[in-house]
């Protein structure tokens, strides 16, 4: 299984995430570029010591909004989009490849990971730019969401996700932020399910149901420093359940 | 002999520099990368524009100052400016890529073009971040400058430039702007200097001294049809001299 | 009746809006404040001739998002586009002041405008912040809309604009882009339309029937010469009518 | 003895300044405005809360540079220079008012208040911009600058600063920062120096002299914990040493 987490998301004098205890125990770590966080100087450390641990390293590309933290949709034309997502991915890249590593997928963030998932423009303008960069990359993103079609359709790899402390409703989706228990906060409750969900593929839903959950990457948080603690016991328990914790891609 | 000028150098809803025109003179282009000039989009099409033409793609790498175009000296720590161009540079490259041609050479804009040229830790910034991302790079600047040692250093080819319209002084610098006579705006002087430039290698003075200029391109204005015209006239006189107008590298 | 023009629209180097030109026809100035175009020293010169003309000024108010000239609608939440709003209008109307003169009325400008015009939330928080900063501002926008409403309810004057080269449906909607005949080219017709909108309240629809306009300023263009040429004979074709061309506020 | 510290320093996502604790114990309120921290939802929210405790709010104006802080020296034109600080501080006055207070003051920030301190032609533009706005706002700076010359000759009143967690030399200059001792620790001892300079006038410099400070505000920090911590300590002392802690400028 593979664990992934935003990182580098300050920008200039603003940090944000806990880079470096991050690729302590993620797998993959999803790179903002610079349009709605990520300075060039932060991306090459994190990529740096990415490489180091061998950390696969994923471009977290999103709107030009860095006021937004690139939250707030925005009706892009479709080669205005793709344009933006090529330039923030070869970006990365490039920067990536100085450090001794490559980008090895592409992750939308924010509000273009939920516009990607429902409008086929925002997602062929996606999947359009990173086949054009490299067929060889993946795209990682919520099963069944029109990004997951269009880059099939261009011959990208597609690896899902899923939210280890998000609620499922009965027929795989996510319970809505803001309705009851759709967010789980117990760090044990968090753990538990993805020890499930990586060894039997199922998650109880909401109703009690059992759902199953294809997914070959769990997204963690990183944001605070209890985020990163609870991201800490799933890998450990994870290891103890005798499952391997690795990248989705080969690095290195 | 080389014609470099100023490409892509509009934002989104602006524009600036006449791009189709100048490719079909230019031998290189220097495609602005978006930090003080140049929209992902622009830049996916001048680069397939160049492509199409055989002409030469050249990153031509800023300050990140939108509202100053570049021009304003900024006090950059080398670590943060090497990562900015290394950014810059790596977007274009990526793009260009995907449109069918390669950055073959970084050209520094506006205030980074003069400190880079003054400046050691501005100039070692630079050079650091092309030799980091490819050794096989060109830098297009200013004969004796310290970007040509810090760049030589690192095992750059260095490419020196000259100013058509510009005066120069015995010793072979510019006159300074503001000086009066300094800039040339006779079309016939200046496609007659660049002939001479060309042909001998070199100019006469200001000061009516012949001096010797050893460029290896010469670097044209595309931001009004006045200077594109001169610009065409330039080659056309070249090319009725029987110099070669071609890229500094070979291109395709 | 009173003519409004888009103005300041530059960035930096970037020029688009023929300013100068513009101020000797139009009544009211919408001047771009920072967040889609208009950079400071701009805003400032522009000011600093509107008042020397007697030329009333409005805050051109937009989202921000210089790449995409605020033409992209954005989903702000409506505390943050109204602190946004309320940010550019008190920018802007400070700039007046120390240029004589102070600002009128505020325009939202092209995505803003029409999500103002139909969107309940953004068009209750630019007015919320216009009134939060003074209730004897007027707001100009298009009749019948969301903004309308939402201005009128906090107590602001709503001035209703038309446009003069815009085909409008039987019930007085404007023709949508695209559509056949949607936008009027010919000088002479939008002239014409001028002089009857303005005399008799009515335009001739794209059906043929009579429509009533109820406008007080009609809304012209001026990015292009060719635009700045129409404007100028509309003012010209108004005055020969015997209509009085000027700001609908007293200004100075 | 006024109390000043840097409020709003955040941006959209991003924070950096304890603002609540801050406007706890500071008397004076340097807010962001945009430009290189400080997006218009937190200066409005800034402000209700400073008007609600009667802390006096100053516009920290600074370069557009958001990637730098504000702490890299930008080459500015004056005109561009004024323009910029003239739009900032006029956007946080009138989000101020809307908040039930004014700006009272201008303190520029990071590279801005140092090359206003040296460079008459920035010093000029920051001074031309207050007055032009309102020559009943005060000036915050290093005492003896060219700030404090610039702003005096406009007849703006100038409020020089002492910081406590520095060290003088002899002559009452600051020991330049990365020299051993030049910045001061120890808590105890920050807060001794504060009940000394505000009871006495003086500070042990460097060498052991008596050296006299002429402060009539105290710069604190509060971007970490700890930083608030030390000027709630230093609040309590001076009040117990019997000093009133209060603005400078007389608010609502």
């Amino acid at each position: 299984m593979d664990l992934n987490a935003d990182l580098a998301e300050g920008f200039g004098r603003w940090h944000l995430t806990e880079d470096a205890a991050l690729l302590d125990f993620v797998t993959s770590a999803n790179v903002a570029c610079g349009f709605h966080a990520g300075d060039p100087l932060t991306m090459r450390s994190v990529c740096a010591l990415a490489a180091a641990k061998g950390v696969s390293v994923g471009a977290q590309v999103g709107y030009r909004d860095l006021a937004g933290f690139g939250r707030r949709y925005i009706a892009y034309e479709p080669a205005e989009l793709a344009a933006d997502v090529l330039y923030q991915l070869a970006a990365l890249d490039g920067i990536a490849r100085t450090a001794g590593t490559r980008v090895r997928y592409v992750k939308p963030h924010g509000a273009l990971y939920h516009a990607a998932a429902q409008d086929p423009g925002q997602a062929g303008a996606v999947a359009e730019a990173v086949a054009a960069y490299d067929t060889g990359l993946a795209v990682l993103t919520l099963p069944g969401s029109r990004l997951m079609d269009a880059a099939t359709q261009k011959g990208l790899r597609c690896v899902p996700e899923a939210f280890l402390d998000r609620a499922y409703t009965a027929t795989g989706g996510l319970v809505p932020r803001g309705q009851p228990g759709a967010v789980i906060h117990d760090a044990a409750e968090v753990t538990a399910r993805a020890v499930r969900m990586a060894g039997e593929g199922t998650v109880v839903a909401a109703d009690g149901s059992v759902v199953r959950v294809a997914a070959e990457s769990f997204c963690l948080h990183g944001d605070t420093p209890a985020a990163v603690d609870v991201g800490r016991r799933v890998r450990a328990a994870l290891e103890e359940a005798g499952i391997t914790v690795e990248p989705f891609v080969t690095v290195g």
